[in-house]
């Protein structure tokens, strides 16, 4: 079967990943050309997490579904731009918000440059973003600008939302959240803007019928949140090996992710108290011994084995619904490239 | 002459604000509607700075500039709508970037809730001006809805380069600035945002020729440094009348003012320093006699009044421009009215 190609062959990754960093020099300004050395300073900034990479994964995707669907890259490319500029907007404000302190290896932004540059950075490029979706007009005409503005709209509102989901969890030291809370954030957060966002847009620039177009949205979900799960595995996993380095992030943050969900309902009393007390702590107050013993109860209560189970499983239907919704769609390479990708969402280790 | 009405009329501001407050509701989620706890606090805290009130200028100046030019306030009113919405989501961000602890009476909403919370619900509010203006399509149509997002892009690109020239000043303790400096920032951060924007975008809305709408660009930027500096002054003054309340917060956000510019100009030598030394403590530093000792420089230097009196020629002027610019325009209460606005922009006591 055509559609089941190997994970590994992730070439075209590489590929889109380098389009979209070439057309990413149409949508943020050239430091070179600021007319006052602060300008060239807050147009460098501007260009710092879109200069480290990162996979690119959500503008790959727009632009696979929109190939495969039919499409020109050429007429997906100012979109898959905004994407990127706006997942690098999130994360420049993510990261103070969650005070994350990496990010793509080196400090993050408000580290390096302080809070208010950082928060304003973040702000011009949401501003590029729009930017870009209002050029939209002269390739995509008025009509699919509009709808991929109403796209962008409605996911802008949910990841907002799930952020102050998870703000209000960590300040309120919220723990008692089921399982159905979580899937209810990563919707919010993950799902929407990950995964169901970026093939809905590629599938209104390759001009797909509105009941192609929402057959994405239930798969979508489903490997969105595979990918979120996936995510905070990694994050304990790489943790587990390397217990010197302050690398699980999301103790750290307090994350109330799947696993921590998990471990709280599987583990004993004397446990579940000590991840809420660990968890509880500010941040510069968490030791390296604090994020072990929540690291050990989680290995106990096999949490992490527990979720990427759950994320497999999640995968699986998402790839064999997809497999079926998009049976019309004629065989390609980048067809076959999705399911590739869908693969790799759970098999990935970065 | 008609134009020339007295300042103290101004009715018509209470009139459109009151006309703002209701039709932010279309643009603003009820909390009570909300599916999650968490999601209902998130609403209220958007709703939070639009209903602390304000004088609700900008988008007043938009529909007062609308009907002057024969528009309707029912077109005018979402893209008005948008004007506030952005200038409150500016507010929430910029009291983080600049560490203010006041707004309109109440603390600042990250000194409420918290600096991640803050950011989030600043986006979101930026969210809701793109909702906005996507939404005017449906009353003003694609051509007038694209030339309105064309105005917002130009002028947030100018407000986030004001900001960062402002936060990059504070942070690498700049003060060799010129006032032309002072002009290059209050043009980005002050007079296209508050001023020329938003009578731009009353005259795109009416319908106004491309000449029309061009020539409010000169005596806009003009008025809207006027009310800058009248703005700074208003923070001297309100704080040499009261030395025990912290009110002259510019001077604890170490704000380079046309004020200070001036001050730093005509101070002797040990004065300069002092105004240096005490600008450059971080704001939980400065103590309230640091504060009384800069403003009894200031005020041996004459430096409110120098500014001041700066305020009230370019307001002059850019009246005389106006009245020469519009001379072809009805006269009518709308222009009437707004001629008032003129006037009450220097003469305004808060």
């Amino acid at each position: 079967m055509q559609t089941n190609s190997s994970s590994s062959d992730l070439t075209f990754l590489k590929i889109k990943s380098d389009q979209i960093s070439q057309a990413l020099k149409n949508y943020l300004p050239d430091p070179k050309e600021a007319n006052r050395k602060e300008i060239t300073h807050l147009f460098e900034m501007e260009w710092d997490y879109n200069l480290r990479g990162g996979k690119r994964l959500r503008p790959s995707l727009c632009l696979l579904t929109n190939q495969m669907l039919g499409g020109s890259d050429e007429k997906a490319l100012p979109t898959a731009c905004a994407i990127e500029l706006l997942h690098n907007f999130f994360l420049v404000h993510d990261d103070i918000e969650d005070e994350s302190e990496l990010r793509r290896g080196k400090p993050a932004l408000h580290l390096l440059e302080g809070i208010g540059h950082a928060i304003n950075v973040g702000d011009g490029l949401f501003v590029y973003v729009w930017q870009a979706l209002v050029e939209n007009k002269k390739i995509l005409g008025s009509s699919t600008s509009f709808k991929i503005m109403n796209e962008f709209l409605k996911q802008c509102n949910l990841t907002v939302e799930g952020q102050a989901m998870e703000i209000e969890w960590v300040k309120n030291h919220v723990f008692d959240l089921q399982e159905s809370d979580y899937f209810d954030l990563v919707s919010r957060k993950t799902a929407n803007y990950t995964i169901t966002t970026p093939m809905r847009l590629g599938a209104i620039i390759a001009g797909a019928n509105s009941k192609l177009l929402n057959s994405i949205d239930v798969p979508g979900e489903k490997l969105g949140a595979a990918f979120q799960i996936q995510d905070d595995v990694l994050n304990i996993i790489a943790a587990e090996k390397d217990y010197g380095k302050e690398i699980a992030g999301d103790i750290y943050e307090g994350k109330r992710t799947l696993i921590i969900i998990h471990a709280l309902r599987t583990a004993n009393e004397a446990q579940r108290k000590k991840i809420i007390e660990i968890l509880n702590k500010p941040r510069n107050q968490k030791t390296k011994e604090d994020v072990k013993e929540v690291l050990e109860i989680i290995s106990s209560t096999q949490s992490a084995q527990y979720s990427q189970k759950i994320a497999k499983k999640l995968a699986e239907d998402s790839k064999k619904m997809l497999e079926k919704r998009l049976s019309s769609v004629p065989n390609s390479q980048a067809k076959s490239d999705l399911f590739s990708f869908i693969d790799f969402v759970v098999e990935r280790e970065y």
